[in-house]
């Protein structure tokens, strides 16, 4: 191995491949699902399985040290309990790791906690652990979520199949261009968009109760979260899944602030609904004799779900058609090294 | 709150009280045990328990990044074990979030993930999610372990009863001294005392058949894992359970090594076995009938089990004896801000 090469070299996908997938293979029965999806799952009991995801946050990286504490506090645990609504499961644990330079101010981390607090109620999980170090120049925060499901249920990235419709429950985009406006993009928005953008930024929404409805109808074939981003995401489902996906940029749903978006900036802002991540909705892929079933449920919980294309044979990557024609994206979703 | 009052002045312990505790408080009755022991107990199934433990390594306030990244790999699995031996349970499951400089090199996370397999395979513990990220100054190691155990078997730090006696498996201020070495102190040492001591330090043995056996046992009161050191870990007992407890220094089991360093050394030296971190023996309190019991399960499993005091009534505070009249002690444990 070259002395001199660094884990930039390999970027994160990489580490898992040859690092962590390895240890990831046991003869444990018991490892219903291991790394690479949204939670792992592992049996527990026979009528319950345990969901388990993390995720570290880094301070300039994953989040801004200016951004109001008690928001971020909020946001820390609401992109976790959407890996749980992603599949399927009850969210009810967590552990709260955080790492804080000994100068981080006390008001900092007493707002931080309000967050997590009101997280907490609105959703029902409880802190049960975690521990907090110093050392290093960046406030880190790491959440580990447990949740509890049904064997059997889970609806995982690897199942779509040919023929699949993918749907998407919300509208994309959002939480990309709230980044993009606390970046200090895109001025001469009106208050009113520019709050809207900031809280699906800010403030995602978990899909719990759909993800819970998904599940249990049996009818849903692969679903993720989208935190890295529509095509990035979809990517991943596609290379899971060992299939294609054909998206059309019509059907992608954008709110009404983002439309002017679209209808201001044109191009650019679409790719970016098309590739910004954070927006912490669910994709989906399903049978189309099934999709009026979603719809049902996302009318019974108060979601909408749209179509935006199809899964097609492999190789696995999107095709993204606009105006009938394949389109050519710039970037596909973030990597982290 | 004063505006510039930072982290620092408040303490770890002192966040768990004020921020953390009020947010582990639920009405969630399947939340057996919360935060502030060695693990959280969860009920997810009527005949089993699960355990659950997390643990941040930062380098350079933690490890040194000069230390042999195998042997850190199976150090970072080895103190999380010994979290879930001293809540008698049996290691399934972890969880693997790192934060890495993108100019860590390759080698150095390649040989890590040696160090986790060789340590994974050896404890039947399966590697299950996790995630990766960048940013900061420094590599950071979080893992997350989860274990099961029988439910109404665990012996909490709150468990303490005057009238106990105090135990210890292993031997005593091994560790600390084997950092004390690393750090360039105690220098002139014979190398099978420094090569000792360096084991101690980075391959701990997490005591975990010791664990189970003294769980089942049922005349275990309290346990857990020593690593802030022998006083403050003891001091967390008598904190949780509203005891004192005294000891006498005498009693203090040490490895031939340890005893040639109190010869040598004196008061120094038996201050650092007193107070040293990361021996990841088990500190356990139990009545006096029953430590031929605990004996026997030691000689069982081959572990050495050595009375060192016995617990008081309050105020929760470590007395220690030395020569039969009250001994000072200079520090007691780490402080992590």
């Amino acid at each position: 191995m070259d002395p001199n090469k660094t884990i930039a070299a390999l970027g994160e996908f990489g580490l898992i491949d040859t690092l962590w997938r390895p240890l990831s293979r046991s003869k444990d029965r018991d490892v219903i699902l291991g790394i690479g999806d949204d939670a792992a799952i592992l049996s527990v009991t026979g009528d319950r399985h345990l969901l388990i995801t993390t995720d570290t946050l880094v301070a300039g990286t994953h989040f801004d040290l200016q951004v109001d504490p008690v928001l971020l506090g909020q946001k820390a645990l609401r992109v976790n309990l959407s890996d749980i609504a992603a599949m399927g499961g009850q969210p009810r644990w967590y552990l709260l790791s955080l790492n804080l330079p000994p100068t981080t101010p006390l008001s900092w981390i007493t707002n931080f906690s309000k967050g997590l607090a009101a997280a907490s109620q609105e959703f029902g999980v409880t802190l049960v652990g975690g521990d907090t170090v110093s050392g290093g120049d960046r406030v880190q925060i790491g959440i580990t979520l447990l949740g509890l499901g049904e064997p059997g249920r889970a609806t995982l990235r690897s199942m779509a199949r040919p023929g699949d419709l993918i749907g998407v429950t919300g509208t994309i985009g959002d939480a990309g261009f709230g980044f993009a406006v606390q970046q200090g993009r895109y001025l001469g928005l009106s208050e009113a968009d520019r709050l809207f953008f900031q809280q699906r930024f800010l403030l995602p929404t978990p899909r719990l109760s759909f993800g819970v409805e998904a599940c249990e109808s049996g009818v849903v074939h692969a679903m993720m979260d989208i935190s890295d981003g529509l095509l990035a995401d979809l990517t991943h489902i596609c290379r899971a899944s060992g299939v294609g996906a054909a998206i059309q940029t019509e059907q992608i749903p954008l709110s009404a602030s983002g439309q002017r978006m679209v209808d201001n900036f044109g191009i650019e802002a679409l790719e970016s609904a098309l590739t910004a991540g954070e927006d912490y909705e669910l994709l989906l892929t399903l049978p189309p004799a099934a999709w009026q079933r979603i719809v049902e449920i996302g009318q019974q919980v108060g979601v909408s779900v749209t179509k935006i294309g199809y899964i097609i044979p492999a190789p696995p990557r999107v095709e993204v058609y606009r105006e009938g024609q394949i389109h050519q994206v710039g970037t596909r979703g973030w990597t982290h090294f």
